[in-house]
């Protein structure tokens, strides 16, 4: 955990946040707020299927009064993914099951594309801090969400960046989630303030972007409240 | 260098080819198709000034009769670049300057963009093998050309997506051109048969995508062919 900036630092150092407008990173953006991060939200429209979460990604960014970019990516002319196909989101899948094998709505390389751009991003403004919302727990067997990714990404950041060739800042990738189930998430955001029925979870929302209770982001969303003994403010339809 | 698979091959492995349309990229292919794979070939409209580089690579990849993907990417709107920007191409700067620091043609985590991005694709095709065209020799001084980066990318790689999680073919990125000058570049690929007059590589083109002579683009390509013996079918402006 980085240590909190002090509340007398007159320029508070600017972070990139990867905000997709979920529990998880709308949680990181309270933590990163709280460290005393200038806050730099980042969303990417990539033909996902819940794309409802960009509406609630603006919301939660300016409710925080922070920036907030979001991009365009081609990542529907790649597919692969049942976020960015007609592909059947699966549901009703239990625990073990999700832990088996990636998923059908593991997009290729996902991560690792967010990541890079969250990169350019933080070498334009000169920051030096990046944070994701991974957790390697309750995390629906997703390769992109395991520490060691986190690190070898950082590393190889460090090497093919300006900053790092110009023995600049080098690039921290901050993944404070990383080693807390949902419920502690939870009741980490609760303890910031979070607003959760701010947030959005769901990967097959109907029209309306309705949760729809029952594919793994939903299950482990619900499961995560149960568990911290909070009420999940979300209305599922099944 | 990986082995030139054998001709009898049934079903020639699949490769995802970086061709910008340039020198290099266009080097890349052949190299790639001379060992025997079957080439992807992946550009993107990123915003780019010399976006004229894509009708010269798609008429490359068609030429070549390799399957040939355009993807479009918002780096426009992080900006940093004279490349994406207004800012100016620096123009007749010495290969000692070109070696000093990372100059502005620079665009931010350029190359980390599109290698995640051939990652996302080769992840979909089953394609193991991606090939780029950075070299450390002639190279304008860009950090994201380094062989310890190129590295450290394949190591990231095949810890963060699905392949590398489930035990399957890891990733191997070839930079078949790494240690090559530029005129060692540019007599591989008359040896492999590449027509040059097809490629761009100027930064700053004129509207009809005439090459300036003056971006170190142009300086670095001119003095390649110079030095490879070779007549550069390129008509410069300057």
């Amino acid at each position: 955990m980085t240590p909190i900036a002090p509340i007398s630092s007159i320029t508070p150092p600017k972070a990139v946040i990867l905000l997709s407008g979920g529990l998880d990173s709308t949680t990181v953006l309270a933590i990163a707020q709280a460290q005393g991060y200038h806050c730099h939200c980042l969303s990417f429209a990539y033909g996902q299927r819940q794309e409802i979460e960009l509406v609630r990604a603006k919301e939660i960014a300016a409710r925080a009064g922070a920036l907030h970019l979001v991009l365009n990516l081609d990542l529907g002319k790649i597919g692969g993914s049942a976020l960015t196909t007609d592909q059947a989101v699966p549901k009703h899948r239990s625990l073990a099951e999700m832990g088996e094998k990636v998923p059908a709505t593991y997009v290729p390389a996902r991560n690792i594309v967010f990541l890079s751009h969250a990169a350019a991003w933080a070498e334009v403004l000169g920051a030096g801090d990046i944070f994701i919302g991974v957790n390697a727990l309750d995390y629906s067997g997703y390769p992109d969400c395991r520490p060691e990714f986190i690190a070898a990404f950082e590393s190889m950041l460090n090497l093919g960046t300006k900053a790092g060739a110009e023995g600049g800042k080098p690039f921290t990738i901050h993944a404070p989630l990383l080693h807390l189930n949902k419920a502690e998430i939870i009741r980490k955001g609760v303890e910031l303030g979070v607003d959760y029925s701010l947030t959005h979870s769901c990967y097959d929302p109907d029209p309306a972007g309705g949760a729809c209770g029952g594919c793994d982001a939903c299950l482990l969303r619900a499961k995560g409240f149960r568990e911290a003994g909070i009420a999940d403010p979300t209305p599922y339809q099944d």
